[in-house]
Formats: structure tokens, C-alpha cells, sequence
């Protein structure tokens, strides 16, 4: 890729030499070849460039660099969307072979699209259909009934359970578990109403499934569990990070951020374009409403109003929790007043009896 | 299955045809056929009776439905008890082949009980014994010298480490750890005697194992380690959801219940029925008692008596949260009340001066 | 192994037969034959010495056992550096077969090290390089161009994405995942510039990969994410336990220890020897000093000196944590001091009026 395609691409001011040919992005303090690439969009790599052995460059629009010192400059307005289009450019996925390798164990009635590419000892069980041009790697495990759409990359390891249905452009990295049976038991133990001795524990089957829409991404070691009866639902375009947990019954919007480590309950709503923190956890059947923001570490008890910002344990809005912590901060403070005020009440009581 | 069969199997009244053939449980707002079965127990589901297609319904005793309106009604007690009864009646399971797949690879000395399936690829270790009815899903690792019991389910990417023992009816979810080294040093790091600078770190090695009763079930994505000498173990009838980690050492009771993204520090001691809430953590060593419950999000660094009701960080008596978090909300107004006393002290103080 | 000989890998003193050959290490309880090594250096195992079938014990050189009771008695000054020790000698390691398993599929240009095991179903992707003596258990893939060093062992399931570079005497436990793609998105959607309505959400691709040093031990089901041009890094020494998660950029120093359930967002920085206690977080970009040590369930929003030890949410000198706690404790009883001074200023003021 030429320095003037890449400018192009990133719709950026492009000053120098727009003819070389660029393989591969850098940090400054990295750059060894002549088609190195060196991405100095941040204060702390803008400071490698005096150093480095670049001869092409990327950098902030507000920090530009003197003229003469590089072959090519490309300046960017917004170097955190200029790092997401540069990085889509030059990202080549995982090296994998085309077609369906050998091993591959494919069930009776599966139905491939164009240019799917099936790795080494992935099974995939009957019935299920793969749109045209998804990459399933190594060791993959599909169930029965599945449905997954088009231009999808499923990582090694990953379980995808019968019945669930993906939809286009999903990512879904390594080990990853959609569909396993939701936690849910008669009576429901967590209810004060089992608190008793002696209950015993029954089971309640998942008999639904996970449906995931467009453009969703799903972290490492993530789990979806499948519903009681109907679907488990992640809307179009929701990000999820590694070790998401996410419960029977719930239904995630559109848009939604969920960062890692965040466990959602059965039966939860998540409204569009929520953005849940890392290690956030939701009681079940909560709603939070859309393009609510749940701070990291948050534990969710309540419904979530649209729009508000929460935390803390419980959560709640997080303006009052930056009192809390100040009114905390200030306790021992609170303490040694009250008790100098203690002495000055005595001192007054004794002079009034005098 | 008949609908008389199903109120007989749910010791429900039935109202109406006994002969309908029911194929499938669904919500009343998804029933097409007439042989959906629509299940109506709760306030939301009962309301979308109005507009369903249904002729087949389960509803709440308490909220009965107008006579006439469906060809055959099921009216029960306990609805969160009738979902189990009903799910466990249509549940058929994962679809899986039966018997041993050709590309599954036994050990020298394995045993197989009657019946038992082994999926694609499954390894399974020399001299392990699986009992009869087990099924082994594809791509799951059994390590060497594993004990497995009857009527059990492992899917798949299951890990069984060597040498533990597993009871019957066991479901371990996919992509699930059994039997992984425990994490354990000398000395001891997160002690106080180990604070100081430049301590080498020595691996204790884990050579024990893991067991676990009958009735188990646990969570895809879980992890529960091995003992250092003898086992960690996880008594009957526990249920332990997603992501949930159990360290070396431990000992979980029967009939507990410990829900997603629980972790649990080496050699804690779990009572019977004990109930740990979403995201609890358990420091190491430490000891819970019979039917203790833990609120979720909870932290708890010291023992907790039999039956009591604990929560926060740290675990105290949940009343004693509860009157923390009133007071932790009325922390403004005790300051502003402190102040508007030092006023008055000060116009005391000024008043007796004169 | 002669009692001799383990008495001296321990350098501890041997009083009594130093010839008995040792088969196992057992709890004082469980020990059933001439072979079996009582190990009870903890109060709880040398009380189980006045019952126990052992021959042969290892006890703690401050509660020495009566002399002539036991054939053979090892005594130990650290019995937790000797419990490290006594382990190491006797762990085989999990059963697997020596050699390149016929199922292995291996890519072009593989090159493994003399003694390489490769359990079956592995994949080893294109040009990756195996170190001599390393175990990969059944059901592993690497990816291309992966660097693993010489005595490793990864246990089944774990996923090795293209491109990293692990050193020597690597352990990594089942379904560990190494070097799927970091959770980056532009604009950053926790940052308060993306609170607003209707923001498009890019992804930022993980070009990079995941560095880790020599002695570097995995827990099962942890992940650890590819940076965006460069490494992740784990420094050499360092201990991760279970489910931990860390994320894109991130780097961790030398002989640091973390515990399970830690969350690592994106781009910080650990320094060496650092200790995590289970489930703390930590939030993006933010240091954490050399020899710091953060406790358990802690939330880390901003930077930490070397050597210092922090507690809580957001974390805190662990000394200011206990300080709070305290005073939370005495609330109530704060609230009541007030009300009462309220009660005195009223009469006080009343009876000046007068």
C-alpha cells in the first residue's frame, strides 16, 4: 500500500513523497525498514520520532513534525479513528488455509456458503447453515440447527450450542461458549422465599437458544447462555470483551459496550448503545435503559434509568457516589469535631449552672 | 406427549381436551401450531394470552383464564416449580450420535459402560472408567486414571484432569476445567512475611485431585483445581454457574449453590446449601457455614456462621450493611447539622462572655 | 526414592531409617502403606500423626514427634518451602505419550526442539518453533509463527494466536487463551468524549502479539490479549492464576503474582514483584509501582507507588481503607452523639434567653 493510498484512506493531509510502499505499521523506537510505517499519534511515541529510523510517518495534526525531516508525513485529525483505520488496513486476520480441511467433521444437511473456510478437527453439527466467506478455525465446535451469517471469524475452541443463530460479520474469539443452559432452578434459591432449610434444588431446562445480531463482537472465554423458552439476545453492533458472562432470558441492545468480566443475570435488559464498565455485575431481571453508563466495578441492584451514569456497590447515580466517597474522606475529621464541640457544650453547661 | 399427561406430570388441573398432542413449549406470543404449548405462568406472559395463537396453555392457579377461550387448560400451584417439571418433560438434550465416534481416541485400559457416546475427536485417558448412559461430547479431554459415574453429560471442550473422580449425573458445560493445577507458593505471597523485597517464589505442585458427588452441575467456562495432596471437593447436589473459579484445597458441601463469577481462594471450607450471589470472593482458608447465605458482590475475608445472611466488602451481617448504607446516605445532611452547631456554640460561647 | 534422599533435597534433619523407599506423599489420614510419605507440618496434619498407618512422616522442626514412634522422621525448619519442595520431587506431571501423536497436524515449516511432545488433535501452525523437552498436551493449537521455548507444558485447550513468543519453562493450564485481539474501539467508550448519542463505533485491530518471559506459570481460563503494534508483555517469573484477564498493551514486570479474577485493562503497567490479590481491577492506562501489593477485590483507578499496599474501591492506602472502615462502624453511634449535643444546644440556648 502506497503513503497517498494511506492518506487517502484516512481522509488525512499527506506531505512528501506519496509513492512508497508501506508493509507494515511500527512504533518509531521499532521502525528498521524502509517500508516501515511509524505511528507517533501519542505524546509518548511523538517523542520517539527523534530517534527513530523511519522514513514515513503518521502523526497528530496538532503536534505536526518539521518539514524535511521525513520522506512522508501523514497528519491526522483524530489519531484514535486515523489508529482504527490504519489497523483495519494492514490487519491480515489469522493465517488459515481456504476450504474445508479434511478433518473437519461437517453433519448431514450442512449447507456452506461461498468461500467458507472450515480448520482442522472443527465439527459442525447437522442441519446448520454457514454464510458465504465465514472463517471457522481449528477445533470449532458448531451444534446442530445453527444458523451463522456471512463474514464471520469464529476462533479456535469456540462452542456455538444447536438451535442459536449468528448473524453477519460476528467475531468470536477463542473458547468462547454460546449456548451452554442457562442457571436456573425451582424454587429460586437466591429469592428470600428459599432462604428455609431442607429445599430441595430442581432443575429448570434451557430449551431456547442464543440469537446474536450483525457486527457483534464476543471476547475469549466469554459465555452466552441459551433462554428457558425463546432467545438469549445481543443486538446489532454490540462489542463484548473476554470473560463476559451473560445470563438466561437476557436481551442486550444495540450498539452496547460490555467490558470484560462483567456478569449480566437471568432475564436482564440492556436498553441500545449501553456501555457497561469491566467487572460491572447486574442482579437479575434489572433494566438499565439505553446509553446508560455503568462505571467499572459497579454492582447493579436496581433499574437504570436512560441516559444516567452509576456506581458504586450498589450503584447509583454517580455524582452522589463522588459525595459519598468525599463525605467519607472527611470522617475522621466529622469525628474530632463532635467531640471538640462535646467539650465546649460541657464547658457552657458548667458556666450556665455556675 | 398429551396434555393429560403433562397436568398428570405436574399434578396440575386440566380444564378442557386431554388429548392434545403437545410438541413444543412456547411463549404465547410465539404459537403457531396446535401443538404449541403456551406457557403463561407469569403476570408478562399471561398478558399475551389475549392476542395468542395458542389452543394449549399452562397458567398460575391464582390468575386463572376465562372459561371457553382455549381448547385445553393447565392451571398449577407453583409455577416456578411447574417450568422446572415442564422443561425437564420436553428437553431432549444436545443432538449427539450415539456410541463411541470412529475419530475418538481411548487410552489403553479404558472402561466404557453400557451405552456411554464419546463424540468426534474426545480423548480419553488410559485406565479412565465411564459409566453407563455418559455422554461425552465432541472434543472433550478426559486425562488418565478419571472416574466418571452414570447418566452424565460433559460437552464440549470439557477438560477432566487425571485422576479425578466424577459422580453420576454429573453436566459439566462446555469449555469447562476440571482438575487444573492449583496456585500455590512458597512462601505463601499475598502473607504479610512475604512483603518483603527479593523472595524467591518455589511452585507448590498439585498431586491430588478433584471429586465430585452426584447431581452436579457446573458452568461452562469454570475452573476448580486440583488439591495439593488430597482433593478438592464438591459435595452432591451442588450447582455452580459460568466462570466460576473453585481453588485447590477446597471443600464445598452438598446442595450449595454458587452463582457466576464466584471465586473461591484455596482451602475454604463450604458447609451444606450454602448460597454465594454473583461475584462473590472468598479469601483462602476460609470457613462457611451450613445454609449461610453471601449477597452477591460480596468479599468475605472471615468465617461466616451457619445461617447467617452476609454481605459487602468486607462480608458483615447484611443488616449491618443495610444501616451502613443508610447512614453512608445521610452523611450530608450530619455535616450540615454539625455545622449549623458549631454556630450556635460559637453565639452561646459569645452570649455567656458577655 | 530413599527417606534419605529426600531429607536431603530438603536439607532437613533425618532421624530413623534413612532407607525406606518412598512411592507417595499422603495426609497423615490417608496413609495406608510402608511407600507412603506422611506429610504433617500444618497443626491439623500432625494431629492425625496419633492415628495414622505412616512409617515414615515429615513434621515441622518445632513440633517434634516422640522418637521411636515412626521408622523414619523428617524435620523441617519452612515447612512451606518444604511442602514446595517435597511436591516438586514427586510430580510426574499429567500422563501423555512421548513423540508426535499421528493425529498432530503440524503446518510448513515447523521446527520442534529434540523431545518435543504433541498430543493428538494438536495443531502447530506454519513456521512455528517448539523448544526442546516442551509437553503440548492433546487439543492445543498454535498459531503461526509462534516461538515457544524448551521444557513448557500447555495443557488441552489452551489457544496460542499467531505471532507471540513464549520463553522457557512455560506452563500454561487448559483453555488458557493467549493472543486473541484486544478490546480497543474508536472514539474510547468509556472516555466521557463518547457519553454523548449516536457515536459510531470502529474497531481498533490488533496487529501486535503477546510476549511472555521464561518461568511464566497460566492459569486455566485466563486470556491475554495482542497489543495493537506491538506486545503484550509478561516479564519473567510472573504468576497468573485463573480467569485472569489482561488486556491489549498491557505489560506486567518480573516475578509479579495475581491472583484469580483480576481484570487488567487496556495498556497498564505493572512493575516487578507486584502482588494482586483475587478479583481486583484495574483500569486502563493506570501504574502500578515495583513490590506493590494491591488486596483482594480491590478497584485501582489511578496510580500506585512502588512498595505501597492499597485496599478498597477505588483503592487507597490499605491503612486509610481500615481507617474508613472503622469510622463507618461507629456511625450510628456519631448520629447519635449529634442528635443528643442538638438536645443540650437547646437547652442551653433556651435557658440563656431566660
Amino acid at each position: 500500500m502506497l503513503t497517498k493510498d494511506i492518506a487517502e484512506a484516512l481522509s488525512a493531509r499527506l506531505e512528501g513523497d506519496g509513492t512508497i510502499e508501506i508493509g507494515r505499521l511500527v512504533h518509531p523506537a521499532r521502525a528498521e525498514r524502509p517500508s516501515d510505517l511509524a505511528i507517533a499519534m501519542s505524546a509518548d511515541a511523538a517523542a520517539a520520532l527523534a530517534q527513530t529510523r523511519a522514513r514515513a510517518v503518521v502523526v497528530s495534526a496538532k503536534e505536526p513534525v518539521r518539514s524535511g525531516v521525513f520522506s512522508a508525513v501523514i497528519a491526522v485529525e483524530d489519531p484514535r479513528m486515523a489508529l482504527a483505520l490504519l489497523t483495519a488496513l494492514f490487519d491480515a486476520g489469522p493465517p488459515h488455509d481456504e476450504g474445508v480441511h479434511p478433518t473437519a467433521i461437517l453433519g448431514a444437511g450442512v449447507v456452506l456458503g461461498e468461500g467458507v473456510s472450515i480448520g482442522a478437527y472443527a465439527v459442525i453439527g447437522a442441519r446448520s447453515r454457514i454464510g458465504s466467506g465465514t472463517v471457522i478455525l481449528s477445533q470449532v465446535t458448531i451444534g446442530a440447527d445453527v444458523t451463522i451469517g456471512a463474514g464471520g471469524l469464529l476462533h479456535s475452541g469456540v462452542r456455538v450450542g444447536h438451535g442459536c443463530a449468528l448473524g453477519d460479520r460476528i467475531i468470536i474469539h477463542a473458547n468462547a461458549v454460546i449456548g451452554a443452559d442457562g442457571f436456573s432452578f425451582a424454587p429460586d434459591l437466591m429469592s428470600p422465599a428459599a432462604f428455609g432449610a431442607g429445599v430441595a434444588v430442581t432443575r429448570v431446562h434451557s430449551l431456547g437458544a442464543v440469537a446474536i445480531g450483525d457486527d457483534v463482537e464476543i471476547g475469549a472465554c466469554t459465555t452466552i447462555d441459551r433462554a428457558t423458552l425463546e432467545c438469549t439476545r445481543i443486538g446489532r453492533g454490540t462489542k463484548i470483551d473476554d470473560h463476559v458472562h451473560i445470563g438466561h432470558n437476557v436481551s442486550v441492545g444495540e450498539g452496547c459496550i460490555i467490558c470484560g468480566m462483567v456478569g449480566i443475570s437471568g432475564s436482564v435488559v440492556l436498553g441500545d448503545r449501553v456501555r457497561l464498565g469491566g467487572g460491572v455485575g447486574i442482579a437479575d431481571h434489572v433494566r438499565i435503559g439505553d446509553q446508560a453508563i455503568v462505571a467499572a466495578g459497579s454492582g447493579v441492584a436496581t433499574n437504570v434509568a436512560p441516559g444516567s451514569f452509576v456506581s458504586g456497590y450498589p450503584a447509583v447515580p454517580h455524582q452522589r457516589t463522588m459525595e459519598q466517597l468525599i463525605y467519607l474522606g472527611r470522617q475522621k475529621r466529622l469525628h474530632q469535631k463532635v467531640e471538640a464541640m462535646i467539650s465546649r457544650l460541657d464547658a457552657l453547661e458548667c458556666a450556665i449552672k455556675k
